[in-house]
């Protein structure tokens, strides 16, 4: 049954289009052949996300999808294995690249310590050998923050610095996948470099939640970002004119701030969710993770009032977002009261 | 030694700009997520470049690159031997990757029907088998129209027609790198339909020549396209609202007869090339390859006057573009007289 | 410190040596270069396990490790998810060829039914969809019987048909990693054909506790094992006269009734390991795990007399034999209590 | 039409069988597991057979394709160019494992110096640049001695050193297929480690023409060895108890001057093939390439007259060995008189 009410778009916070700033900024951007010369908008871009990010250098991919692999792919040789948490975006959403292609053999991390993060204890036993005589070369973390599957959940610093110590001891190197830094840097109040403290490298995006219609970082060391760059050549990632996208991306870098607001859309409707009788997260950023009895019956019904989101690790995900009000969230859960 | 002298641009087609009439139709584009859904703009965008190609679908991607790797990696399984014109782009232009991920063994045709393509003969010879017992499997032909390498020569239909045939009776699948199939069309003022005629997949390119920042397409049969979306986001090349590059390259679709000024801009320029003693070839479309003395000596003396090439070959090539003139092309031959 | 008694060697039931009768058979065996044609006595081989094994066709290979690699080579598109039991050999210790090699993205399923086995209900929930849009495909069940990690645990009848009825309504594919499906046979007192009722692949190995020096099978369909032929001529494992093996593979073949003694010895060694105060598993076959205070210590202290083991899963593997005797066992029980 | 003449097998020399002496020494070798300590006869042919070839280490392997695909997968980073003679055993007999599993870009060379070489300008303008900016990285040449597709061709030490100079210059590695090496030491009358000067690594097999039954070495330093170990068992080449192929190899090793022999064969049968009207290569070691009219007649007449080829780069081959006579030979060349 599909609906005939205004559709309510909570499928993911990817669906946020370019304003008139936006497409303004992207008309008038300066461009040149980023392929075989560089391009000063994406210069500019990559110069001001390694700042912002606190990173040596940073890199402009077409996606997080490609930011990742091609982290996961410098990192890893052929069969190392790497750990990362359960339902990581790295593990759950990229098709298998990080196998496929990176060539890396996973092993997924228990969420013990809350959602979306595993104690040092449990990280400390995964890194142990895993074998008698020849054994896997265990050489990556990969750390996912905020963590999509586990709600938007933020990863405290005190403990990110725990696992990054044992990780380092062990020798690993780590990937942070911060498709979603941003949030995480505005839950907690502190500027997103305070959460890439010690990681070797991290990817973020600009796609996702701040009206970017196309692109992501990856960053790290100059000499990391040199090959990265040769990499994303390879998988066919170079573009030609990429500043009238890195321009979009520099607009979504200045308003990190205002995703405070999707948060408070996410609270506002989880107390409405569960008012309604569903399980729901706590929702630390603008995610809403919801059990419900029968998950496909929730989605079609979901649907048939207009209101559209994904299943996501075997719950309704419900993805606040800058093209939302709050009137769209209201109008949700009224829409949830009456059934119409 | 740097050039004072105003930079005259002929490293490649991929450096032409959008303009002004295409950056205001990427600012009005309409978008959606494209990753979840369908973007109208991208959709408009694929439905109109198979109807220009003559297929049944096709493939936004961000490069040709990637759409060629796509191709590659649908059409080989594991160790499949494949059969390209020495120099290809996939074999000299794509860092490996038609062998690292799609797998495939490499196998070059000499152009001894002509630049840029084999005999009927030659392709035959090579097909046949290759081993004793255990066989190579050989099972696809990657022809490129217009040739990069050979000088951005055209095959002639009736030579392609021979060619596929072949390769048909042989089983194999063809693949049609048409990055630049808009200048082969051009240049036999055919439309471009008439150049894929039993091709399996095709890719071009709208941001070589054409002025589209970002996006190419891969075109083949609908169950190739499926598949060909699902191995793009696997590589990291979804984007979400890709309808603003979408809407350039629906620009460029547009422009496709404009070339033409540029095919005569080349044999211009090949004839004052040739004026000044160095050995060229004729040029079919945008592409006049320059026998040097000696090449590093050649680029450095150009670079000097502000005339800007690359290395293709052992060659100096030169591509003239839109973003260039009648009046640029004299003023390169003038500099190149006068050395100054 | 290095022992001056002798050794006694549990580091792997692959330690065990042909003996005469075997080496006989081997020096007799009639032969025929087996990659151009058929050598006469692998074909035996291959025949003889098909049957024993109860599929339709068999495959030798010079080890299990390039058999399990074949069989998920084979099972596996690039990408494609297959589920494991957590510590699985394919996981665990065949140094990340399943991902690097044959392309597949891993996810471990908990031993929550016993040792080595999940319950229909984990692997059904495993198995439900993991993302919103573009979905991992999951695509291979991989069992393990009987399961090295699990401390050579065995997995019923019953529950192997249970967890294959959730796999097959799922369209899943399953191999049996059954390199001592040999143990289970004996331990459940059926023939190892009951053992694969269902399962679409199986691996088996000739020389892990019955003395032949090199060999395994990958079995499956017909048309299975022909595609196995070429994959192991790809990964470098198709031999010449591989019958001077296979006669070894068919005398190990015909002794596989008697592991049962080697059980008899893992429980002996159990009882005297728990009187000696270690945690160890109650051996269902011929492996004895000990949960030790400190594992680098008691590793030392058991090589300092003279008894030879490994690490496994954290804990020190015992793993009796076919070259080990009920005296071997008593001297290990006395070195331990004695502590000399 | 099959033949009722006892067959004369010229398919191979793999199809060399094991003898009296030969199975006698495998029947008493010493073994241990090889995979997880170290088998006193695999170590002891590994370390004769670095000896003989004039390497720091070597590493036993269970075939000439798998010594050389550890090599490639060594040398080679994801998407590196290499080169090879056109023809040769790693582009066209290895089932493109080269490209799929060793991730490399190949590019044939011509054979313009003679069978199986080219000039040492060949090699250095193919070694040159590929590319305008991303550029394909060249870094591995490898050769093979004798050359199997060129007919047994042997390469010269003063060529063979041109070439490594011309490669060295450059910072390419070498890697030499040297399956046949023995034969060329011996057409050469040098040691092999003569043939060996200047290269990082080379294969040689003990089952070409030797007898043994199963069994190559890959060898290089003793850093490259280690790392090949772990390739080694990663590809399910790791074997137990290798110390009864071992056995075999090492009476292979002793007996490699005996190949002269075959030589005479094949210079003999080319003589007759010659007067039958064939055109033949003039045989430098063992292997003849006989040019025919029409290839699929001329090996179904020689099936029929029970003289057992294969067909190898669109020519007959005729391989000679030790388990042929020189009866054998005169007796094929009777059949080809006579018909019958």
């Amino acid at each position: 049954m599909t609906s005939t009410a205004r559709p309510i778009d909570f499928r993911s916070d990817t669906v946020t289009r370019p304003d008139q700033a936006m497409r303004q900024a992207m008309a008038e951007a300066e461009v040149d052949d980023n392929v075989i010369g560089t391009d000063p908008t994406v210069a500019e871009l990559e110069r001001r996300a390694a700042q912002v990010l606190g990173m040596p250098a940073a890199l402009w991919t077409p996606s997080g999808t490609m930011a990742n692999l091609i982290a996961l792919s410098l990192h890893l040789q052929r069969g190392d294995r790497f750990l990362a948490t359960r339902g990581a975006h790295v593990l759950a959403n990229e098709l298998g690249s990080a196998a496929w292609l990176a060539g890396g053999m996973p092993d997924p991390l228990e969420h013990d310590a809350g959602p979306g993060r595993p104690t040092p204890d449990t990280l400390a036993a995964a890194i142990g050998s895993t074998g008698p005589y020849f054994t896997l070369r265990t050489t990556l973390l990969c750390l996912e923050n905020t963590h999509n599957a586990a709600g938007g959940a933020v990863t405290p610093p005190d403990e990110h610095a725990q696992l990054l110590s044992v990780a380092k001891q062990a020798g690993l190197a780590v990937h942070l996948d911060g498709a979603r830094i941003w949030h995480a840097a505005v839950a907690l109040q502190v500027p997103p470099a305070a959460l890439t403290v010690g990681v070797d490298t991290v990817s973020a995006c600009f796609s996702k939640g701040l009206g970017a219609p196309v692109g992501s970082v990856v960053a790290g060391s100059k000499d990391f970002v040199e090959r990265a760059r040769r990499m994303r050549q390879m998988l066919g990632g170079g573009v030609r004119q990429g500043g009238v996208l890195a321009a979009a991306c520099l607009v979504a870098l200045d308003r990190t701030g205002e995703l405070a607001a999707t948060h408070e859309f996410a609270r506002r409707l989880a107390t409405g969710l569960a008012e309604h009788g569903w399980g729901v997260n706590t929702p630390e950023t603008n995610i809403v993770l919801a059990e419900v009895p029968d998950l496909p019956t929730a989605l079609g019904w979901l649907e048939s009032l207009g209101i559209r989101t994904v299943p996501m690790a075997g719950k309704v995900r419900f993805t606040t977002h800058r093209d939302l009000s709050a009137t769209d969230i209201d109008e949700t859960l009224r829409r949830l009261k009456t059934g119409a």
